[in-house]
């Protein structure tokens, strides 16, 4: 097969909150080859990942990413990795680049996989996916009342685990982020796992985050989640030594491999957390969870946005039997639920199952999408070098 | 001072050729508060780089960059600083928001630099600003004779360091490089300090880098650069400790002062590399010059475009008499000479010296660049969200 046609589609509610909240919007990609379509997700800023898609050349290192993919022979994975390299080299000093690989990454093993009628995680080299344990990611309330109120809906809805993040953590004072951790402990019940997100808050200041240990440690919350920017790995490593039985995890904003292997080999985390919408699609996020499993840290997907992105986002590890937390964002915007005919669904054991259909095994709703297409073009010296395709 | 308005000028060569020449566009910032106008330079894709100024909000992490700066009070360095981390927490999900903010934080230290009457230099700490050794910076020949003939012409001009990279080099036989080397060398003579880039080419691979450390050495080469994706610090790591006099260099591709520090911490490199056009501007490169002469490392600008940026790329090490070698294009496109009006010129000693001038001292040639403007529009629901603005 030849790569015949790379269209992105922007997706938009009608307002945009100013909230920590990224299913507000969405990058659909279409990549079509040799009579099969394959769908994936960028989670970036649709716009600008865009440019990076068809931007003029500004020099040899820095190309528009669908250069290195219109025309390309697609029959094998082989073929995905040598795509995803000339990428990478073509595009090396074009920065959004990587958000745009990704969902590029994604839609071609979901092509592939249907080419082969084979579920992506099968191409990717499991023999078989084992069902993971969804965590229920929440932002905090408010108050810790409505962190109370969250934690207690939450836990009547059947998940074993939940993740509380963003809104006022970290940003007010330690009895206040004290009362919001006892509060989601309160409403969950002393069985649920419980991890907390800091949103990189603390920047790169040990003591301030160390000053939390206790009421984490004190409610058994299993992680804590980017206290420091991405790229501090001195602080986490600092941190790390001091967490004890609660570990750290990260990594949601690494963009290609070499920085989740970056908080594996230097920030001591103990969950890399990746998203395949970010770090390069599934042929980088396979590298990073053969690696954490070599490296004894626990592989978790990234994932706040559809359930294209949610399946795209566990394929990498669905083979990884130990490795069993689950993101699952559980307060979509309806752009985000509905993007998908198909939803991963939570069993009665509080479990979720991936999807078993060839490639991510997911829908694209065209129907219910048109409403939220934002009509977009982009002109240079009066030419049009793109305007949203057609469904 | 507020900022009154921020713009984004898209320059461009009629013809992109496919080749390592970073100077054949360019993204012109300028910057108005106060009645002061401050120009900078991102070291980016203009088109991709004009969208995260400008894109419509995604969340409370991924804004466009202007929103964090528009408006903002301008009267100190600490304000600056507070817009850098602005921008930087409100755009975090943003990738190419670090190549934006890059430019705008150029153009704000230039703006208060003509406010205050004092070079840039100045208002980043350093009493006064010591002359630098440029280095010619020069592409490989396509065969050895046209390195040896590019050789013998750029050391008739005067300089007493040059470096040669990108073009065949490290893309065929062992033999193949070690004769581009050998014949760099033969055309600068015995003394000119020489300086080998090998643009990333090796990705990983420390064994195919190892077999040109011979060569290198006995031919005297100062540093070998990139032999590596900058991601890959284990391999600049066991090559490090292999290399001997020879040291590495690299970072360039670092887009914020985190990517930088692990290039030092981890990654073993003598000289540490700085694009102040990409990595954030001043702000962050004067931090990197802070750490690097705390560890012993020797800080170096990257720079293959204008003086502009040239200017911008000197001032955040002006005042560390100790790192003294400076790259400096000499190959430039006429579009990046004719940027400015004023341009950094070689002495009689084979050394430049930093503008005295008010901000980075350099004024851009408006009259020159109209013809290579480039008119840009980007149109969202019918409404334009940018066009090209007037100089």
């Amino acid at each position: 097969m030849k790569i015949e046609s790379v269209d992105f589609f922007y997706l938009s509610m009608p307002q945009i909150e100013d909230i920590g909240d990224g299913s507000q919007d969405a990058l659909l990609v279409r990549v079509v080859a040799g009579g099969y379509t394959g769908w994936g997700e960028c989670e970036a800023s649709p716009l600008v990942t865009i440019a990076a898609l068809i931007c003029p050349m500004s020099h040899s290192a820095c190309k528009p990413v669908i250069a290195s993919v219109l025309g390309e022979k697609l029959d094998s994975p082989d073929d995905i990795a040598r795509i995803h390299r000339t990428v990478r080299e073509n595009s090396m000093d074009l920065l959004q680049a990587d958000h745009a690989l990704s969902g590029i990454d994604i839609a071609l093993w979901d092509l592939l996989g249907k080419r082969h009628s084979e579920p992506a995680y099968r191409l990717l080299g499991y023999d078989r996916a084992y069902p993971k344990v969804p965590y229920a990611s929440l932002l905090f309330g408010d108050t810790p009342q409505e962190t109370l109120d969250k934690a207690k809906g939450a836990a009547s809805k059947g998940y074993r685990a939940f993740k509380f993040g963003w809104g006022p953590f970290g940003r007010g004072t330690l009895q206040a982020d004290i009362d919001h951790i006892v509060a989601a402990r309160e409403g969950l019940g002393e069985d649920g796992i419980l991890c907390v997100d800091a949103g990189t808050v603390w920047g790169t200041d040990v003591d301030t985050a160390k000053a939390r240990l206790t009421v984490l440690q004190d409610k058994s919350v299993t992680w804590l989640e980017e206290p420091f920017h991405t790229g501090a790995l001195q602080s986490y490593h600092a941190l790390a030594a001091l967490s004890g039985k609660v570990r750290l995890a990260g990594g949601e904003g690494a963009h290609n491999e070499f920085m989740a292997l970056h908080m594996i080999d230097y920030a001591g985390v103990g969950y890399i957390q990746i998203d395949t919408g970010r770090i390069g699609g599934l042929t980088s996020a396979k590298r990073v969870a053969d690696y954490a499993a070599v490296k004894g840290v626990t592989f978790v997907n990234h994932t706040f946005t559809s359930h294209l992105a949610l399946s795209a986002s566990i394929q990498p590890y669905a083979g990884l039997q130990e490795h069993v937390l689950c993101e699952y964002p559980v307060e979509l915007k309806s752009l985000a639920y509905e993007l998908t005919t198909e939803h991963i669904t939570l069993d009665g054991n509080g479990e979720i199952a991936v999807p078993e259909r060839p490639g991510l095994g997911m829908t694209p709703n065209i129907g219910a999408l048109q409403k939220y297409l934002v009509d977009t073009q982009i002109t240079i010296n009066g030419r049009i070098i793109y305007e949203t395709p057609s469904f």
